[in-house]
């Protein structure tokens, strides 16, 4: 199943993508949100789907896509997960995972505007694959961990390196701000992605290739980071988990190379479909 | 006015202090969380309270408190806010406020229990001043800054130091596990205290005094600090910024001094009450 938001900010509407035509899945009566994951939503939306195929409305192609997941209780990453991208920013490979946040205030629509803060000199891309957890995990074994997994989805981890690196502190003080974290088109069930440590995963900026990667890169794999995390915190049902990205991001070009305004990324992952977000710059 | 949340995990009730009794406003029929913050719900409640005062029902003193507002979009926390603790941890004083972020699944009531996680080696308290955010801030000029906060509350930013200082990647790791921020007894709104920047907090271990500090002593002012976040996220109502930790910190002690099962911790800030946890360790 993939599931979708649409609509403009504030009045979301669901759906569901089947054969390539969106749904309407409103009269569900239930917003995609811990709540629908916790209480086995996926597999109740299914059924409705199924009992109401024919007369579900369809989604006019121009409504605007929001997150497919409502704003989760956390957005948390794994940092320098591919070892070619741990190599290109200078940074050794981690023994063990990194973990960072994002603001859930940085989500937003997978095609929406990507607006460079106020100040930024060094806004930057980075194509990642994301797991939204399926139900309350917390100390999971490896073993296991897959069970606790929803579906997978595009994410674009937006990043301000001077802010991230520079600024005092920690990371999260580059990866939080408003419209940096692109997320979808559309979530993936897990039964959607036969092998996600096999998907090809690509980034443009103005029409040229930037990143080209393929998880089958990871360092650490899903199992391994699900379990991982699990250990430091509990994991909310439509929790974000977003695994890394692979080389290619402006950071890593000689000279470095940034985001400006009117600057277009596209970017996608096998099976996840693809986004497109356009650079504007701050204004109040 | 000081709020409070009571009841057992998941069948939370709020209520309100009056001359240190505790009554019941679950007939205002609101938490205390986003909604509430986001359409004047101090204003409504404080009438609400004044039309229903000989009413209300007290609230017995055996009930558990819950945190005072209920689970934020995000808390944020201000790193190394003390030039005494900066030094004592052998970390040089900022030059602007570090930001990292504690995983909304840590907060818990002021008087539960601390869990000591898994393989945790150096779990370590922090006395803090919390201000909760009363409106949408983005961008907000130092000058007008103090409008966007609701109120203050008592934090204990509890720390693991191995997982945030040592495990690779930001602090984060060592910042969110479960009971890792008690908050409360109570939120005091922000007319209740009349100089945040003067007052008195405290922490102690086993009845030994560990934590003796004051807010005049802040490296970052209250409406600097709403301010510089705001550069970089978006703060939504309801959201909890803790402001740093004076010395006196385990970590601070040669040789270092931590947490463990049976440990009773108790702080307090002036005008903001005080709590109480005890260490437990982790069990499945």
């Amino acid at each position: 199943m993939k599931l979708i938001r649409f609509g403009q900010v504030g009045e979301t509407g669901t759906g569901v993508i089947i054969d390539d035509v969106k749904y309407d899945t409103s009269a569900f009566g239930e917003d995609y949100n811990e709540k629908f994951f916790e209480t086995d939503g996926l597999a109740r939306l299914e059924k409705f789907v199924r009992d109401n195929k024919d007369t579900l409305p369809k989604v006019n192609d121009n409504e605007r896509l929001d997150s497919p997941v409502a704003r989760p209780s956390k957005i948390l990453c794994i940092g320098l997960n591919y070892a070619d991208h741990a190599k290109e920013t200078g940074a050794a490979v981690p023994p063990e995972p990194v973990i960072f946040m994002k603001s859930s205030t940085s989500l937003c629509g997978p095609n929406d505007n990507v607006i460079i803060p106020r100040n930024s000199v060094k806004t930057d891309w980075e194509v990642e694959l994301a797991i939204v957890i399926g139900k309350k995990a917390s100390y999971v074994e490896e073993a296991e961990a897959m069970d606790y997994v929803a579906g997978y989805v595009l994410h674009n981890d937006v990043s301000e390196r001077e802010f991230q690196l520079e600024r005092a502190g920690t990371w999260d003080k580059g990866k939080g701000c408003d419209t940096f974290a692109p997320l979808g088109p559309f979530l993936a069930t897990k039964d959607e992605i036969a092998d996600p440590d096999n998907l090809r995963l690509w980034l443009k900026v103005n029409g040229q290739t930037m990143q080209d990667g393929t998880t089958a890169n990871f360092i650490f794999k899903l199992p391994y980071v699900i379990s991982y995390v699990s250990q430091f915190m509990t994991l909310l049902p439509g929790d974000v988990i977003s695994t890394g990205t692979p080389a290619g991001v402006g950071m890593g070009f000689s000279p470095s190379v940034y985001l400006k305004p009117g600057d277009v990324i596209e970017l996608g992952i096998d099976g996840l479909g693809t986004s497109s977000q356009t650079c504007v710059a701050w204004s109040k």
